[in-house]
């Protein structure tokens, strides 16, 4: 909640939004952080008492948050 | 734009959403798959060409993606 925001909305400019993200890409993320194949100092230690299911539910929680996204107005998205 | 999307919101369920993620963190993951610190088979490829100019504008694009969190209407944030 600290870094990662309640709501999934990062409050640390090097800490990522998981508002929204893909349940599969969080899970892969966090188990990542439990084996230390993904690094980060404070993400190891958080991660390694995590179990499957407490995964499972952390995944479920962000990505069930809606996200919408608005390109900035000079901005416009390359032709398809 | 294949996998995170053109606007940042990810089409596929192992890739995240980049829409409105902060600068800094972008830079230190682009980085990082550069390197080959942070491991993905696709993404270790994709980013080794990249320059640091390259790095420093993808992530300028993606990070000026405004993101706006909408929390599921059974769940209350726990009180601050």
């Amino acid at each position: 909640m600290v870094c990662h925001g309640a709501a999934g909305i990062s409050t640390q400019p090097n800490a990522p939004h998981l508002a929204g993200q893909p349940a599969i890409y969080l899970e892969e993320q966090l188990r990542g952080y439990r084996s230390g194949r993904r690094r980060h100092e404070q993400m190891n230690v958080v991660a390694k008492p995590l179990s499957d299911a407490d995964i499972a539910n952390l995944a479920a929680w962000y990505s069930s948050i809606r996200i919408d996204a608005t390109l900035p107005e000079s901005q416009a998205l390359p032709a398809k």
